[in-house]
């Protein structure tokens, strides 16, 4: 393998996440220095987790970090760089462990969900199921305390601790914070656009694409201006990235998302596409949207209604023209923030197939 | 106030409690500085950390980090210190809430617990038992957020980082790991002493006493001579607290523990009182531990019947005999140490009253 600066500070996706991949598997894989050797039950836990974070996956939030960092005007393959990026993936197997619990989830890509593998791993338990979920809830926060020993492990200089901490901090905090709000408004039906907007704001547009960035930017020393541009690209791009996921989760096909196209209906999760349509409905379509969204037992037929509905009433369309509108106004932003040709590149494929993507 | 350095630097427990509560209660009521005005539904998320977290309580893993500090040869009130305490009281909540959603217990110090409390709140959700269990696992998620907050405004510098950061990430490994043990073997009786003492050994000894104990000490510059005295008296004595923890659990005035004496039996809790209950049980009460320890449905008779057996098998006796083993050797270790004898008296104190508590 060559050490030529050029090729080791490549901005190709497919090679930035394989040197993600590598640092991630590195550090979940070494034994532990700090602790003693551990009995064989508790291992099971720490395989679990090696399994659902080195699965294949978008690697999004540390790619758009390691972006960040060149955006700043960072270069070469640093170290910490490299650990902040990952810890953001360990963080987010948190996030998705748990969420799959809340949502009382059975797949995740393709797999069965946590909580259902551990309760699968033991069938023999009267209380096997309550025993999946207390496991993925473990498992989750195993991911929590090892994405901060890996944040720890990036040992940032004070002045880098000043600039990336608060925004660590702040990008857990909206996660968390969306994610009640999400949890909130599921189950029923509803109108509040406003309030489905700023769940998708928390959660995905700060969460999974600003503090990213940002964070990379960050560390690269990136003053208040930059940070700004990077928040200008990177909130549109984010609403636009959740609205097409809402979309993939009662029209995207199973085969390809991975997880069942009707249980994003059955727990009545509540996007804006969902709020939009109830807002629009007419009274029938109303009623028929309280009785089926959000029913555990809805069938393929009544599935097929509420589609019929979400774009009867033009919510479908209306979505796609908001992903449209947002792709257009991250790309302005983008080029207004000048940043190198060859960093501009990447974010503009990043963010088309995040928008156009079908799973 | 005196601003005299004797009086700000007192080591009355007491008064250490209400210093560690005033810099959580500042940190938990202030507006966050880094994160904009937050919408009023998740704010509902926040106002439930703070009840909890100022709830009175024993303070044990701040106090046992301030004492740390002292037997470390740290003076004074320093702002490092008390952050590093408090956190470690906001990462305990953590702790605490997610434990009670696995053990799905209904009151904590005499209160609902997080998500019996949230499933209250929200009556009139179809869903009212799965939404108590989301919101409280959020809840946690966000204690522990709050607790890297709380760790990362103490600015620690590379030095103290270098020390105190792996004590940190192995404390919450241990208490992770801790809980899973405890998860795995609870639901049945088993005779399984070791695993009993290993779990025992993880989530109390070294999370709850041991590291908190270090992480003072770490953060006044001791050396590894002493951190393995802070050792030699924290690991017996956290055995000797888990111990007489789970003869509470069983045999404890449930007006003065503020929990159901029945509720460890029902849930079937692993301990090492009942481990050593199984293994000299005759068949006939080994039998009728098998069916009555970790049936939901176990009335009193059948509880009757239970402590009946663990002390009829000495099992109680041993439990007691070996918390008293334990305090010797922790006292034993706290003489050879050679603390400073303020420090000495007060960690006296805090092991008789862990060791004789009633609650």
């Amino acid at each position: 393998m060559s050490t030529d600066a050029a090729t080791t500070d490549t901005l190709d996706p497919t090679d930035l996440r394989s040197r993600i991949d590598t640092a991630l598997a590195a550090f979940l894989r070494r034994g532990r220095t700090t602790v003693p050797a551990q009995r064989a039950p508790a291992d099971e836990l720490s395989t679990a987790l090696a399994d659902f974070v080195l699965a294949p996956g978008k690697r999004l939030r540390p790619l758009l970090c390691v972006l960040g960092w060149h955006a700043g005007g960072g270069t070469g393959d640093d170290e910490r760089l490299l650990r902040l990026a990952a810890s953001l993936e360990l963080f987010h197997a948190f996030a998705l462990i748990h969420d799959d619990i809340m949502d009382a989830s059975d797949t995740r890509r393709g797999r069965p969900t946590a909580h259902r593998a551990f309760a699968a791993r033991h069938p023999r338990r009267r209380d096997a199921d309550a025993f999946g979920t207390s496991a993925a809830i473990l498992l989750g926060d195993l991911a929590l305390v090892r994405a901060d020993e890996m944040l720890h492990a990036a040992r940032l200089s004070p002045r880098e601790s000043e600039v990336v901490l608060p925004l660590v901090d702040a990008m857990r905090d909206e996660l968390v914070r969306g994610q009640y709000l999400d949890v909130l408004a599921t189950g029923a039906a509803s109108g509040d656009v406003e309030r489905a907007l700023t769940a998708n704001r928390l959660k995905t547009a700060q969460y999974t694409v600003e503090r990213p960035f940002q964070l990379g930017a960050a560390l690269a020393g990136a003053d208040a201006a930059l940070l700004r541009a990077c928040s200008a690209f990177a909130l549109p791009l984010g609403e636009a990235y959740q609205l097409r996921d809402d979309l993939l989760g009662v029209f995207g096909d199973p085969g390809v998302t991975g997880k069942s196209a009707d249980e994003d209906l059955r727990s009545g999760k509540a996007t804006v596409l969902m709020a939009l349509a109830v807002r629009r409905a007419d009274r029938a379509e109303r009623e028929q949207l309280a009785r089926l969204v959000g029913d555990p037992l809805l069938d393929a037929e009544g599935a097929a209604r509420v589609r019929r509905i979400l774009e009867r009433t033009g919510a479908r369309d209306t979505v796609e023209h908001m992903i449209a509108e947002r792709y257009d106004t991250a790309l302005a932003a983008l080029d207004r923030a000048e940043l190198a040709p060859r960093v501009s590149a990447v974010l503009r494929r990043i963010a088309t197939s995040a928008v156009r993507r079908t799973a």
